[in-house]
């Protein structure tokens, strides 16, 4: 039976073998699990996201959303799919206890999103979405604050959005028109309309807390005069039930390319009459509390790009097993016809594929290490140094899955050719719906001027220079290997090279020339990402070579050895692609500053 | 007011100051045309293009395509567009005046085309899909078969279509189940079931005529065993009217990612009855004959694609206009926001779709120059050079332009941001359309195999040579020019490193190692793709550098700096990313062959 949304024996080799997560059991905070805990819950969410959430994919899409009269009705399907994830708390597995979730490490939580990800990506977000605004509250919000809304969401009883874009106020959050007025019991009066609001209005919670961003009444023009509300859909009674409907309503659904179960709202607050909101933290502190979220959103941005990739993948590599045309290349004209997956080009795709998948999900999880690691590490420096890595590389999750991992989709439906075309299979699902995370939270473009002009610079570039050591450590262990000696070699001067890009570009960027570096930015996130993938194939292949030694038994050594042609594809293949666009951006061409307006033609 | 579909001084540029179409005017095939004729047509058909077609494309695929009981309705709002195409004879502008076309040059026809595709695709095929059949029937028919067929299908009066893919043999022609037995009065009763039939029915025209791929019984097994039957959905009575219907039916259409309105049919023939066919040419002449419809077919899915790239570009470029957001780059905080092409990130972006727009625009011309020019030119040797040249690179107008084409799409999506990816613009639209090009007529793997293992050896490489020595004419033109002899040297570099990959690819395609070469076989054509991108932008910033020493006006003197900006830009940034994949192909890891079958894993 072909695996599906994710290869379980990947996930196990990433969480187990490759990063040792074990050690994050050893500590009290996670005294309610062992290894065994953990594979049961992997498997058991494997077993809902393969036979309850998935079936409602394609299904809810032909199904679609109504939206009429304000309000938002989601697929019949999603109901008793949404009610068992709910049921089974599967959308708070790595929330803390304190705040209802329960409480498993990062890894466990992650690695069980892929699955739940790929199975439903929208009907996943209804169940889970609330966390973020519950740890907003829970994090600035007073104790009745807490008290009223932060288990609530967390069940998923009640949902939670983020209220930030408004039609002149996308990428520059600053530029919001949203006004709140205080009241004289301490409320806020908010006015103002907000658009593409994810689940900011539908059918399958019995509330939905907005947290808003507003501009207080003679606040300061720009981010520093946003304040941040917490707005419910329907009052809160002091006993916790609920009261009166809030003035803000849905006047509106996009119509979308992709993820279209997922409901994209316009929301009109203080049309109709009042929309009561109540101030989280303090005034003007709306864009720091935003920002907290905000890494949080991003990495989960990422994990949605490698779920659909993943499921891709698996889904090609399937298709490529069962689909017999044409001979094997070499053969005779009268030679049978073979699977496609024999044909040279074919497997140059999906070996393609899998070096990405492989790549991106092990880049995932070493995150998700140091965001671990940044609470439980023993020493305060080590846990600053997790943060900041975190911190580092949480844009190159963002943007680098994003785009790496549409084009996997875009690979998978290339191996269906016509077949992938039509809607028949889910490849052409997950392409569209894919596309969304190179543009929600925060554009791949935002995602580069953040680390070039944010990150790149962070303790003075020290962090970056650590992120370089991490590579060189792999790099020298796998020298060490027969196997690998000679992929280390490659990365090495892989890394070599970034870090001779990094110092150039970060030179330019502090120079008169910095437009010029910041035309750069992207490429630059991009080869960051190659650098980071060849590091994590390599880890893998180490990794798997140590294995092998120990002479696995046949399903385990054609993983293995899979993992170290993983490598020697990606390092050989696209590593060299990755230098060549390492070397254009060291010549650093200004024609795309230079050029005047009117150059780009079409007036 | 900004331009739509297609940069009219960008394809003025092209023809008339790049390439010396004027040279082909002066021969008496094309006497009925002068320069002045070629403006005006060109003038009208953009006109048309954009007030008639194009408001139906959207239109078009909302009220979508309604199959019932074996009939197809096409969009209401289709209808009178078709009629104004097929009045104004706009599908036949580059057909043969015996075949009852306009007879205009090559140029001028894809330059209407390339407006017309953008405009709305699937319109213009049904108006225009009849000539490749009528063009068959005219090399290979009888006298009476071409007296039947070919003015109404050249007309659009009756559809034509291709009918080659089975559920089972898609890319593997040779594997076709469709059987054909010869009647006594001559005819062939044909039995069998296609899919994937584009326009295989519909209500725009009157007749379809369909050649059909069919197997004789007793013939050999494989391609050599197939040949090609003209099968009309009508009769067509010996006064031309039309007679009793055929048993050829429509059993369904497909459900598409794009090109929605487009039908693509399955076809079953002889099911209830008998379907009559007409052998054309002879028994088991069919790959020859269908083969000589393909290149043709490629080269206008390439053409396809760019028209899709192109107007994608300038939605683009306009909307980076209008669209306000943040600050400029290095402004204070308080600064007012601009026009988000003002940002470097979006410039580069842009200028990168510009670049890949006008390379790919100046690719096709060229080939389109070469296909003239195998009938025009006044020696046989150059009529024999020019078609090789042309047959050298149809595969890498098919699959370079719908990669590249695409990949421009996209980003056209991502200018566009949240708002893109709703279905309020068109680029959402036509990036969902632009994917088939990349599957269909042949997949990108397909036209990678026919450059590698049919194309470079073509008369022992010397056609290849012969291409590379092409480019080094021009590389020799731009060192002399002080503008662009920097640039020069690079493409220069390229080149030559492309010969060498070209050898050592070649070379290993013919030993042992040929599974590995195949391997690397679409990676080359993608090189071969950029170094022609380079070549041809060397080209435009070669003839602009001239025009610049004539002090142009204001408006001429942006479009031609804009040229030489395109030029650097995409020789300088995109040109090592390039550089590297050579090497890589280079390096010629055999990754992608060693792995097992299982070591894809998902088992």
């Amino acid at each position: 039976m072909a695996q599906q949304l994710a290869d379980q024996r990947d996930l196990e080799f990433v969480i187990w073998e490759q990063f040792d997560n074990a050690k994050f059991l050893e500590n009290e905070k996670y005294a309610a699990f062992n290894k065994k805990t953990c594979d049961m819950i992997l498997k058991e969410g494997r077993k809902i996201a393969i036979n309850e959430v998935l079936p409602t994919m394609a299904e809810g899409e032909q199904e679609g959303l109504e939206f009429k009269d304000g309000e938002v009705k989601t697929p019949e399907c999603f109901k008793p799919a949404f009610e068992l994830l709910k049921e089974g708390e599967w959308g708070n597995l790595a929330v803390p206890e304190e705040m209802g979730g329960q409480g498993a490490p990062h890894f466990i939580g992650s690695a069980v999103s892929e699955y739940m990800m790929a199975g439903n990506w929208p009907l996943n977000a209804y169940v889970s979405m609330g966390n973020g605004t519950a740890d907003m509250i829970q994090k600035y919000g007073t104790e009745e604050q807490i008290k009223t809304y932060v288990k609530k969401l967390v069940s998923a009883e009640w949902g939670g959005t983020m209220l930030l874009t408004e039609p002149n106020a996308g990428s520059d959050v600053g530029a919001l028109e949203t006004t709140a007025v205080k009241n004289d019991d301490g409320t806020y009066s908010i006015t103002g309309n907000k658009i593409f609001i994810t689940n900011g209005e539908h059918d399958l919670n019995d509330n939905i807390i907005h947290p808003v961003l507003a501009r207080v009444e003679g606040a300061p023009a720009g981010t520093k005069g946003i304040s941040i509300f917490i707005v419910p859909k329907f009052f809160v009674n002091e006993d916790g039930s609920l009261g009166d409907r809030n003035d803000i309503w849905c006047t509106g659904i996009e119509h979308k390319h992709g993820i279209k179960t997922s409901a994209t709202c316009s929301l009109a607050m203080g049309a109709k009459g009042t929309c009561i909101g109540y101030l989280l933290g303090e005034e003007n502190q709306g864009m720091k509390i935003m920002f907290n979220m905000m890494n949080g959103a991003r990495m989960h941005t990422g994990l949605q790009a490698l779920s659909y990739a993943s499921a891709s993948y698996l889904l090609a590599v399937d298709y490529a097993r069962e689909r017999i045309q044409m001979r094997e290349l070499g053969q005779p004209h009268d030679a049978p016809p073979v699977a496609i997956i024999k044909h040279p080009d074919v497997r140059r795709n999906l070996l393609w594929m899998k070096s990405y998948v492989g790549g991106m999900r092990s880049f995932y999880q070493y995150v998700d290490y140091q965001l671990e690691n940044s609470h439980l590490a023993e020493s305060e420096e080590e846990r600053k140094l997790a943060n900041d890595m975190y911190e580092l590389l949480t844009p190159v999750i963002k943007s680098y899955l994003a785009n790496r991992g549409y084009e996997v989709c875009v690979q998978a439906m290339q191996v269906y050719a016509g077949a992938g075309y039509t809607t028949d299979y889910l490849v052409e699902q997950y392409m569209r719906d894919c596309k969304i995370v190179s543009i929600y939270e925060g554009t791949c473009g935002i995602q580069a001027m953040d680390l070039l002009g944010r990150k790149m610079g962070m303790e003075g570039g020290k962090v970056f220079m650590t992120f370089l050591g991490e590579i060189l450590k792999t790099v020298a262990a796998a020298k060490e290997v027969e196997a690998t000696k000679d992929l280390a070699e490659r990365v090495e001067g892989m890394v070599n090279k970034l870090g001779e890009v990094a110092a150039h570009l970060g030179k330019n960027a502090m120079s008169l020339n910095y437009k010029t570096a910041f035309a750069h930015s992207l490429p630059y996130l991009d080869a960051m990402g190659d650098t980071v993938m060849a590091w994590m194939l390599l880890w893998r292949a180490l990794v798997a070579s140590q294995k092998l030694e120990d002479k696995p038994k046949k399903k385990d050594l054609a993983f293995y050895e899979g993992q170290v042609k993983s490598a020697e594809f990606f390092i050989r293949t696209i590593g060299p692609v990755g230098l060549g666009r390492m070397n254009s951006i060291l010549d650093l061409s200004s024609a795309a500053i230079d050029i005047t307006d009117e150059g780009f033609g079409g007036l």
